[in-house]
């Protein structure tokens, strides 16, 4: 049995109800208007029937920022050139990016991870080193990579969950990307799956003019067209189009999920992970949740596929963990919602008439 | 002078534009496609020209939680009896209270205040004592309270400012209300500078039914067919509508402002009172953040009249602060933001072509 196979087979089927309806209950009789903290609620409902507990401690919190390269860049797709992709792998390692400054004020720790990073990094330098190969290829010319490299890029998700679990068991997972024209194969991937018009679930990236936005429209049309990857085959969809950090940003949701680890993806690429992720195990759905709704339009047909609604929209479009991260400061808060706040018995207080 | 007169004159009209535009400047150069972490950098950047630094520190934060009674409270508009305000603000001063959860876990700590409480609260209670008058008149009979009370109630928000800053300088102030009925006046205060009609503004509150929203708007009809509120008049609108524990929410707006101290407001209640604040001053808007966007379908014509748009939407309709409180992490996030995300320079990575 692979390691996908046998993660795949681990993913339970349904939480802790029990202890599901002893929170919505507490929820219910704490000093407050019934349902009053709107999502939070829900939030800290479905974390303590993950954990089997009303008193969830999210101690231990880990993004994992993974990157790889696209063979697609070539195509004029990104306002960045793909050097930048090695370089912010090293910028995530010396702690000044974005995640890193995000994810401090959460108290949760990043590891960027090289799935398939065009570049060849120092064995020592503290990141994942996971790489399947250097790069995609241009899909617009040839599958992104063959079958055997998506389930490789996948296992490389579920492997660093394992280790990391191993190491401090896991309380909360992040999920983040950095890969220079990543936003086009995770297009690629929601139209594959809900067959939406390209145009529709288009969007700037990095912050492309308008002819380059219709050149990227065409770039995925043109990929579509030639490889018509089956969406009834998450592993075809993601062999045609890529990327190499979308299949490990997937393997990390079905490794959380096997590991009873809660797991929240960031925008547009963290996302298309997840929905790779569902479409293999829709029970891993029940650990899942969905940071921030991206400024990328996309964004929008995948959290519908997946069935989830983001819990912030600040406007982000950054990628790296960014949204996830914040998104850990309000997975946290709302276990403390649900144990801390006192009932309208505990405090002497009159309930609704 | 009187306090408020004093206060209204010492907002300034502009905040400082030369930290502003570095903050600009420093978040177009960090190693992140420009503007990518959307309402957080322009957060920071009004906090960067509130306190005339790059490297904003939000150490001493802090919550008002202010709470009055309404006669209205009467005409049953609620669906809690109006024991539960003062039962309430014990349950704040002990500390179990969902604004002092939520307040714990953004480093903020909460007082609660007593403006207009239709109760004696012991000398000792660790609350701030700044009662007006044992809750407001049923103003579908007479008008609120006083001329006179309305501008103490907005005093004693100043002074509470004041007092709090005298002991240890503020860096950021939270709003939040606790009055059963409260939502009833707030929302006759939004009908009567916007115009818009009552029926379009009034929402459940703490939870009401069809029967009893349709009498909480006639309530709010009737108030305003007898006593006319002058909208180009905020203390008249106060006066006349209520409440006690609204005008010192307009209070701490205008107090926070005087002293260049960011404030952030919770929802309709808070908002209602800053919304008066800022009828009176509008400078003030400076200085002020409006938190979250509650389900009460007022508040949204609130932030319009305001101009400004809430950081969350997390689906809360509960007060004490609540939103402010969460909000209090994002204005302490987007503070590491601009300071610490590193530059393009500093990491040597390559910008966009």
């Amino acid at each position: 049995m692979t390691l996908l196979d046998q993660t795949l087979s681990s993913i339970p089927g349904s939480l802790d109800e029990d202890t599901f309806h002893r929170a919505k209950e507490r929820l219910a009789n704490q000093a407050k208007p019934a349902g009053s903290l709107g999502i939070m609620e829900e939030v800290s409902a479905r974390l303590a029937a993950i954990k089997g507990t009303i008193d969830v401690r999210l101690t231990n919190k880990r993004i994992v920022t993974c990157a790889g390269d696209h063979g697609v860049a070539e195509e004029g797709v990104s306002l960045f050139p793909a050097e930048v992709t090695p370089q912010m792998v090293y910028n995530f390692a010396g702690g000044g990016a974005s995640v890193n400054v995000i994810a401090d004020h959460a108290g949760a720790i990043v590891k960027a991870a090289d799935i398939g990073v065009n570049h060849d990094f120092e064995p020592d330098l503290p990141i994942f080193h996971k790489k399947v190969r250097h790069g995609t290829a241009n899909f617009t010319k040839e599958p992104a990579m063959t079958r055997e490299e998506a389930v490789q890029s996948i296992e490389a998700g579920i492997e660093m969950v394992n280790e990391l679990d191993a190491e401090t068991p896991l309380d909360l997972l992040g999920t983040g990307d950095m890969g220079i024209a990543n936003t086009t194969p995770s297009s690629a991937i929601i139209a594959a799956f809900s067959g939406v018009e390209v145009e529709a679930l288009t969007g700037r990236g990095t912050g492309i003019g308008d002819q380059a936005l219709a050149n990227k429209i065409r770039v995925i049309q043109t990929g579509l067209d030639r490889h018509r990857p089956d969406p009834e085959d998450p592993i075809d969809v993601l062999h045609k189009v890529g990327g190499l950090e979308i299949g490990a940003l997937a393997g990390l949701v079905l490794g959380a999920a096997a590991k009873g680890v809660p797991v929240i993806c960031d925008g547009l690429i963290s996302t298309a992970g997840a929905l790779i992720a569902c479409e293999l195990a829709p029970s891993a759905k029940n650990y899942l949740f969905v940071s921030h709704k991206s400024v990328e339009k996309g964004h929008r047909f995948m959290h519908e596929r997946l069935g989830l609604d983001p819990l912030i929209d600040l406007k982000f479009r950054l990628g790296e963990g960014t949204g996830a991260a914040v998104c850990m400061e309000l997975l946290d808060l709302s276990t403390r919602i649900l144990a801390d706040i006192k009932t309208f018995e505990e405090v002497g207080v009159t309930n609704a008439q």
